[in-house]
């Protein structure tokens, strides 16, 4: 973690216990890219080859460890042997010399473990523009494959933070046909973080037998019901990676077809641990004070509602009213109007906890500023949207905006 | 003015001399709306039907004031008698007592002076959601009347602000067919300031003697050249306003078709007039210290570089990074990939003042940041991005983003 930022006060009280996924080993290991007296470059290899599926940023300007992984993704039947993500550089918009540096360190990695370059997921955080300092990793490369086992997840996701100021994990256990089946996911991610292109880094591990088209489904839904529902400042990194890898150890048949009812559990558990993550990002919000909920219905489609909650969500009028504790839902009245979408201004409704705040195009006859002022003093804030056009619906989540936030983003180099 | 917040450092060094336009008296009055001593309501009378012409936000939830000007720009031949300003309170969101409150104003305008009241152009500014007590305008309405012709432009621009810092002034002198023509302008805006659905507050006044379907086309023109090209935080008023007046007494033949030649120098000083309008409100961007100026070369068609200009110009992380002097261009690549528009991340170049800092999808070889930290210390920053996939380009104008934008708008209820 960046180490100078206090941690956020909307963090867990602890880091959770994960379950183990069998067919993974860990290791986490300081390659001294940026940071001093802390891991920075985290390695995973698998016993075998597993199922792998991810969603990648559709930034113009990807860095090319996104574009690597959007390869292996592309092969029939995408399969993982190792991942490793390198913190405090993004090795994003580097050149030729970025992609040397991402030829070395996979290269590497290959020939050590002996498995193909293709099986090999890269990943890459922090400062953009300067190559990585690839040969930092590989001159402890054989430690780090010495020490394959030694780490657990927890150590795992405080090696990949960077402005984080928490390590952010969730996991869960299922089942699939009576199978106990476990989940177990990592991510980092503060800064930089806007929807609708996966997400930051995240990644998720099961030990399910699931055949890789059918995980990419899944991973697909995981990443719309949660990281694609967040933002913290409406900007999208050059680095974002959702991987889902399924070691395939559970001892139940595999699956093949991601709408096979026995995938009911899995798949609600899976999302709720990508939501758990996805959350845990928007609560790490730099400068974030306030977690907010956006909740629209009454839209003309549920995609059109979900772009009204996000022009909500990161209109920065509404996100400093609700830093400084202020009712302000005339902004909110201008946000819904900014979004370009239906909404009919006079059978609007807005609703900040329990309390309804306007209806029918104005405020409420006989408002009482005093139970929302008690809400907005809370740290989980609540704001409802009806915009009285149809049955669109959508909830998206956000955090508010607030002098940390240009503290961090005009002082740190991110 | 708000009064609480000290001038903008990028404030003009005084109110600029402004031509009188025939045709036109001024009033300015204290209703008495929010603010305590000072004017806060604008009326300007015209001697007699004068071409009208406007572009208005496109924000679903618009006022009742840009409903009420947008019926009265819908007329065959529209022309204007009046036009008021009320500041400190928008009246927009304001449900039945919003609409009674503008027809008892425009009502009582209509009869005072006996004109028809689809030729007065009302506007309001300031907080969202509370109904304007227009009663207060109508007890000093004959006072105003009055008054009329007492009041410079000057007093106007500085009537109509809200959380301004200072008022907004620009005229020109041209000609039309070697008849001299004068051209002044005021404006407002300070915060919820983003292009595309024209502006804030702008009205600029001539003496041409143009048909008001020609006017139309050249406030259109005006716009796209002026206000729809600068942003202060993404967040577009319900109230925008751009109402261009022209009183016809200047002794040229009248002007019928816009794309007459003989309007060549006039449209270019109104385009002029616009644009330093337009600028002046982003110099009192809500805590802005830098004017920004984003160009972006090499997009596949303008209207291309536009939007990944925009996507320049309302990056959270770009605009803190301005703010703090740091030349983080890697927030650039970042905003351009954004931005969802055609960009070739290893043919594009990125400039900070004169100086080139990245090129072929990597920082130049001998980057020196000595020139960039010294440009960035300035005020006047300009940022150029190529974006190497054809020949768009834009050109966009914003200001950074500081404590004081946090602490104007977590503080002030506009």
């Amino acid at each position: 973690m960046a180490g100078q930022l206090p941690k956020s006060p909307l963090a867990p009280a602890a880091f959770p216990a994960l379950p183990r996924i069998a067919g993974m080993r860990i290791s986490c290991i300081q390659a001294g890219y940026k940071y001093k007296d802390r891991n920075d470059l985290l390695l995973v290899v698998f016993d075998r080859e597993v199922s792998a599926a991810g969603v990648m940023t559709r930034s113009a300007t990807a860095s090319d460890e996104v574009e690597w992984c959007r390869k292996c993704l592309e092969r029939e039947n995408p399969t993982a042997r190792a991942m490793v993500v390198s913190a405090g550089n993004s090795n994003a918009f580097t050149g030729k010399r970025g992609k040397a540096a991402l030829d070395l360190l996979t290269g590497s990695i290959a020939n050590a473990l002996t498995i193909p370059r293709e099986t090999i997921f890269p990943s890459a955080t922090g400062v953009i523009g300067e190559p990585l300092p690839a040969e930092k990793a590989v001159n402890v490369l054989n430690d780090a494959i010495a020490s394959l086992g030694s780490a657990t997840l927890k150590e795992a996701a405080l090696a990949i933070t960077t402005t984080d100021t928490f390590p952010k994990g969730a996991g869960s256990q299922t089942e699939i046909v009576g199978t106990p089946v476990s989940i177990s996911g990592i991510a980092k991610g503060s800064g930089m973080i806007a929807p609708d292109m996966a997400t930051m880094l995240a990644y998720i591990y099961t030990d399910a037998n699931i055949a890789p088209a059918a995980l990419q489904t899944l991973v697909k839904d995981a990443a719309d019901q949660s990281f694609n529902r967040i933002t913290v400042d409406s900007d999208t990194s050059t680095s974002d990676t959702f991987l889902l890898f399924a070691t395939g150890h559970a001892p139940h048949e595999e699956i093949t077809d991601p709408a096979d009812a026995r995938l009911t559990a899995f798949r609600t558990a899976l999302n709720e641990v990508a939501i758990d993550l996805a959350k845990q990002i928007v609560c790490d919000g730099e400068g974030a004070q306030k977690f907010i909920s956006v909740r629209v219905n009454g839209a003309s489609t549920d995609l059109s509602a979900h772009k009204i909650a996000l022009s909500i969500a990161n209109s920065p009028l509404v996100k400093t009213a609700i830093a400084g504790g202020d009712a302000n839902w005339g902004r909110v009245v201008m946000a819904v109007g900014k979004a370009g979408e239906p909404a009919d201004r006079d059978r609007m409704t807005i609703r900040f906890g329990e309390t309804l705040v306007a209806a029918e195009g104005a405020a409420v006859d006989d408002y009482d500023e005093t139970p929302v002022a008690a809400h907005l003093a809370g740290q989980k804030i609540d704001l409802a949207v009806d915009v009285g056009v149809g049955d669109g619906q959508a909830e998206v989540w956000t955090c508010d905006l607030t002098h940390g936030y240009i503290s961090i983003n005009a002082d740190y180099r991110s």
